[in-house]
Parts: C-alpha cells; structure tokens; sequence
C-alpha cells in the first residue's frame, strides 16, 4: 500500500471529509433515545431542501436498489400497468423490480448515452392510452454518464398522464444538482448515503408526494421492511421502525452539516466544476465521452476505451498509482470506464486524476501532447466559474 | 452531558469497542475491489464457525428484521403451510412478515416470559398433519429475555416434520452463546451487526442449509433487493450485489478479531457471566424476573417494574447518571423493563449497572439492604466462574 489515500474516483461510496470518518467511530447510542431522534430531525431538515420537498423524507438502512424497491412496493399492486423508462443498467434494474413484483411493464429504453426526450416520452404515453399507473425514471443513470431532464420529463409525464405516479432514482443524483420534487409533480424520490452526501453506504433516503402516500393506503404489493408507512408513523417519535444504521446516519449528519456551512449553491457548483474538468481533460487525452455532449452527468463521466488500449494493463498502472477508477457494468463491461465526481470531490482530485491518466498514456506512446490533458481540465474549470461569476452578477 | 461514557445496556445496538470504533472511520474503499473482496471473505470465514456452518454466510445491508424477511422470502411461496412459534414480540414478527408475503401462517404462542416446549412442539406438528412447508423458530426472544433451545427444538421438527424448514431468528444471540446450525439441522439462520458483533447496525448475516438453497429455486415470493441467489453468485468473487455499509463491515472485520482473540469459549463464558450477574443482582434488589428460571436468556434480561414505582422517574434519574435501559415493547411497554448484556460487555459494567439502580432505588427509599445488589451479581459471576473450571478440570 502507498503512504498516499487512494484518489478513489469511482461513483460511490466516495471518499470521506475527515470530520465524516470521524463521526463513523462515534460511540453508539440508544436508536430509541433522544439522541437519535435529534439527529434524525437534523437528516430530516437537512435533507428536504436538496429534494424540494415540504414532505417527509424517511431514512431507510439499505443501498439505493433497497430504496428503489421501496419507491415501488409501497406504491403499486400486482397487474399495476408501469412505463419503465430505461436509459442504462439502473433503468433497466428500477423496472426489472416492478417486474418481479407482478407489474406489467412496458419498456421505453433510450440508447445508452442518450437521455430520454420529453416528445418521446409524450407520445409513447398518448399512443399506449394513458392509463398508466406509474412511470419510472432514472434521474442520473450513473451507469452511462447520463442526467435525464426530470422536470421537463415530469412536466411531459402530467400533461400526458396525470393520473400516473412518477417514481425518479435520483440515488446518485440528489444533493449534488438543483432537484425540486414538489415543484415538477414528483412522486417517490430515491437517494443514498455513499453518494453526494459524503457518507458511507448504508441508507437510503426517500420521499414521497402526498399522492404517493395516499397510493400507499391502496397498494397491494406485499411489504414489511421496507414498508414506508412504518416509517412515517415512527418519524414523528424520531425513531424508525427498525434499528437504523446508526453509524451512518451519524456521518449524514455530519455531511450534511458540511454542506451547509459551503451551502447548496456551492455545493453545486463545485459538482458543475469538477464535471467540465473531468470531461474536458478526458476529451483532450483522446478519449470518446460515452454520454451525448446535451445530458453529460455532474456526477459521473464515461468514456469509451479505445480500440487497441490494453485496458487492463492502463487499470492496473493507474491502481498501482493510487487512482481508482470504475469499469463498465453490464453489457458495457471492458468497453467504457467512468470516473465519479460527486461527494466532496474538488478541483485539485481531478486535476490529479487526469494527471495520472496521462502520465500513464504517456508511457504506453499513446500521448499525443504532453500536459494537453491537465490543461484543458483546467481551461474548462476556470471558463464554468468564469460563466457563473457573469451570471451572477447579471442576476443582481 | 456527562464527561462519562453511558453505560449503553440496551440489547442493541451495543457499546462499541475503541478499535471497532475506529474502524467505523477508516476511508471508503471501492466495494468492487480486492480490499473489500478480502474483507468479506475474512467475515465469511470468521463468522461460520459461529453458525455452525461450513456453508455460505450471505452479507446484507439491513436490519435484523431484513434478515428476517431474507428467510421467508426466500424460501417460501405464497399459500404455503407455516408454523409460527412465537414466544414474545420477535417471534410475532416472524410470523407477520410470512403472513405479509402470503404464507398461511399458523400460530402458536407461549405465554411470554417461557420458552417453546420440544413436547409440545411435537404434539403440534402431528396434530397439524405434519405437512408444515416451514417452521419459524426465534432463538433468543429479545422482547422477553428468554433463549429459546433451538436444538432441543429443531430435534423435535425434524422428527416430527422431516420436511420443514427450519427458519431461525439468532439476530441477538449469534456470536454470544454455542450455535450449531448444521448439526442441529437449521436451514436459515439470521443474526445482526448490533448484537453480539460488536458493531454497529446495517448489517445482516443470514446462512442458509443445502436444502435451505435448493428451495430457493423454487420459491415464489417475490424479492429482489434480499435476494439470497444474488449474493451468493457474488459471494464468489468477494463482492455484494448492492453496495454494501462498507464501514459496518469494517467494524464487523475488527469485532471478529477482537473475538478471535477472546476466543469463542471466552466470548460465550463472559456472556455467561454477565448474564448471571446481571440477574442475580437484580432480583437481590427485589426485581422479579420476567423469564422463566429455565430459560433465561444470555443477552439479555427483562424484569418487571413493580407496582407502586415510579418508573418514569427512576429511568430518568439512571439516564442522568448515564445508565441506559430499553423500556417493554409491544403489550410489555411500561411493564417491564431489559438490561441489555451482550457484545463487548464486562463484568464491570454489569456491577456498575447494578450499583447505580441501587443508589436510585435507595434514593426513593426502596432498597431492604444496601449494598445487596452488587455483592449478589458479584457472587453470581464468581460461581459461574468457578463451576465453568471445575467442568473445564473434570473435563481434562
């Protein structure tokens, strides 16, 4: 092992602010006691303004597929007619949990690269007859490097079928990009510790419309664990209905407070910086961005591996180096690799990251211009601030 | 606050160790990557022997009661025949979580504060027709502070039911007391990070039997996010379907050790001792157990708050003086109350637990014989001690 921290660039868990770590080897307290109920109010507050919500936010110990699970058991029933509207691996697992739910689901699938389009969307609800109990949508398809408009898909989804339940995985999403749930006629919001909230894995936070809590009285899908309505029927006691991951709700505490003090503002626009970088200085080594240029994520960057790399050797100098990156998942498995800006990433682990990236390339002959990488990270970092300060300022 | 620790004696989540805590803080590591893969396979080899297994332990992300439903769903289908020995408020919740997902569920109940009987057990099941498609059997019932013998038990379903399976809940006793899971022929037996792991929650270990594994190809309750099938294709090459509470799992890593070091025979003798102190010393101060003598559990113990005191008061002046208690659940909820004993618990802490209930009770001048509580719950841990090296000698 080095003396250095790994420059851990995969999507989740990302790596932890100090104060974070040190909140994970707090000493445990009573889950039904009146430490824990502070601290679940604090999540609770904290949390609601990332999701755009005046509704309650129920902290669940599972990952990001427990939450989706959640979003749709507590929702639908068995035979319940569900547009799965799929733009990579996380879109096809959110309907592929309908389906071994007993709902029937109709498949909308984008090219991986590609966001959904809002027309498409439109039209495919009108031809199908719009009595569709629900639509699912990927908000960050951390699979491919995509960010899906949600509003503009949510604005689509309630003019064409207002009576369906529109249920968004935003796990790798929230608390890093503006998202305003009540706003676009949200329904269930999904997100998870190891993500933008700078904790380790083990929660799952979720939201629900008033619609979607009143769907709750009717669906019949079955449901214990992760049962929402338990949740909130403990939330005003400040428990949940089962030992919680303490320890983790003790870093989501301390994360959020994190983000608060660099507000959310500044939350994002650290995540729009670290994005241009990385996705400028990838382009400038040569490499292909797996995402179309319009819905690049704030959160994650995928590239192509290029014919004639030896991956698996670049991989291995890079770990050796202290950079871990993440492969392909499902079909694009030893085609693309992806590098997660999200959590408290900054500037500097990029530019570290790209770095590495070319020091490597440079050693295999594959580098047409030294420094050409960096340097365009930088340039793009700098032109992002340089577009917020001018919008600012006109916005005074 | 207090510059003191509390002293934490609820049945979970359990004090922490220094090195588990510190633990808890170590920097996230990609859960796709070869620490994490030898650090479950450390976890898997540690806790079989706990089990009683050379099988599978699947790692989930959850509460005991995920784990819970871990066991049902995957196991069961819908309308199939099951038994639900209850003995307290977990055992209830095994059988409801079954009902949830479909199974014809059948009851049968002691009366709290007993254990299952083996006899009447087998006259059940042959009154029942024997043809039961799965048992449910709690080992320790945390509610009532009673340890079911799970052995004795499953003897009896074997004999009686040779086709059953035997699902059992060791959440809060696995890792404190012997368990013999092949042997005793369970087939899914579930237990926490809360409990006797010395970590903190979020996660579930849950092995199952061969046979427990060949139902599971045909079990049609649906799951997806507890799918046992997933984890173990994983198992292989050291990863978790989902993201697993990778910092949870760093704790259980050091709690093993921690254990390892005890040794097993000094992990489960201390509980012993804890336990024998713990309730000597309350019934000296006039307590009555809520456990039968028999049955009493190893983990934890329940007595009743007797008429004429003030609970409320004495908890709240044990809370200042930083002792913490669990209250009663369900129907128990002011009745009783639990002194927690399990994971890293000492003897010195149970005499110190015991020490300030007798200085509130003398306060509210409720106390026969000063002093009696503590020498009694020490002359308990001393004759425990000392019939253990009389076996161990008789035994050489």
């Amino acid at each position: 092992m080095s003396r250095f921290e790994p420059n851990l660039r995969i999507p989740g868990p990302t790596a932890l602010p100090p104060s974070v770590r040190e909140a994970g080897a707090r000493q445990m307290v009573n889950h039904r006691g009146p430490e824990f109920a502070a601290l679940l109010g604090r999540i609770q507050a904290g949390m609601k303004p990332y999701f755009g919500t005046t509704g309650d936010v129920a902290i669940l110990t599972c990952a990001g597929t427990g939450g989706l699970e959640t979003a749709v058991v507590n929702t639908l029933s068995p035979g319940d007619r569900v547009l799965g509207i799929s733009i990579g691996s996380f879109g096809d697992r959110f309907a592929k949990i309908a389906e071994v739910y007993g709902a029937t689901v109709e498949r909308m699938s984008a090219e991986w690269g590609w966001a959904a389009e809002p027309a498409e969307v439109r039209e495919r609800l009108a031809a199908g007859g719009r009595d569709y109990r629900a639509v699912l949508l990927t908000h960050n398809e951390t699979s491919t490097g995509v960010m899906n408009p949600v509003a503009e898909l949510a604005a689509a989804i309630r003019e064409e079928a207002p009576d369906a339940l529109i249920l968004v995985d935003a796990v790798s999403s929230l608390g890093a990009v503006p998202f305003e749930m009540d706003d676009w006629g949200c329904d269930v919001v999904v997100t998870g510790s190891q993500k933008a909230w700078m904790a380790a894995p083990g929660l799952a936070m979720v939201a629900a419309s008033e619609r979607a809590w009143a769907a709750m009285e009717t669906a019949r899908m079955p449901r214990f664990y992760l049962d929402l309505r338990k949740h909130r029927e403990l939330l005003e006691k400040g428990e949940t209905p089962w030992t919680p991951a303490v320890a983790v709700a003790f870093q989501v505490d301390e994360g959020l407070r994190l983000m608060a003090e660099e507000t959310p503002a500044g939350v994002f626009a650290r995540h729009e910086v670290c994005a241009a970088a990385t996705q400028a200085g990838l382009e400038a080594l040569g490499f292909e961005l797996f995402a179309e240029p319009a819905h690049r994520s704030k959160t994650v960057t995928a590239a192509w591996i290029p014919d004639g790399l030896d991956w698996k050797a670049v991989n291995g100098e890079l770990k050796r180096r202290d950079l871990v990156l993440a492969g392909g998942q499902g079909k694009l498995a030893g085609k693309i690799f992806r590098v997660g800006h999200l959590g408290m990433v900054r500037l500097d682990e990029i530019l570290a990251a790209i770095g590495t990236i070319e020091e490597v390339l440079a050693e295999s002959g594959r580098l047409p211009a030294p420094g050409a990488g960096v340097a365009a990270a930088e340039r793009a970092a700098i032109a992002v601030e340089a577009h917020r300060s001018t919008a600012a300022a006109g916005a005074r």
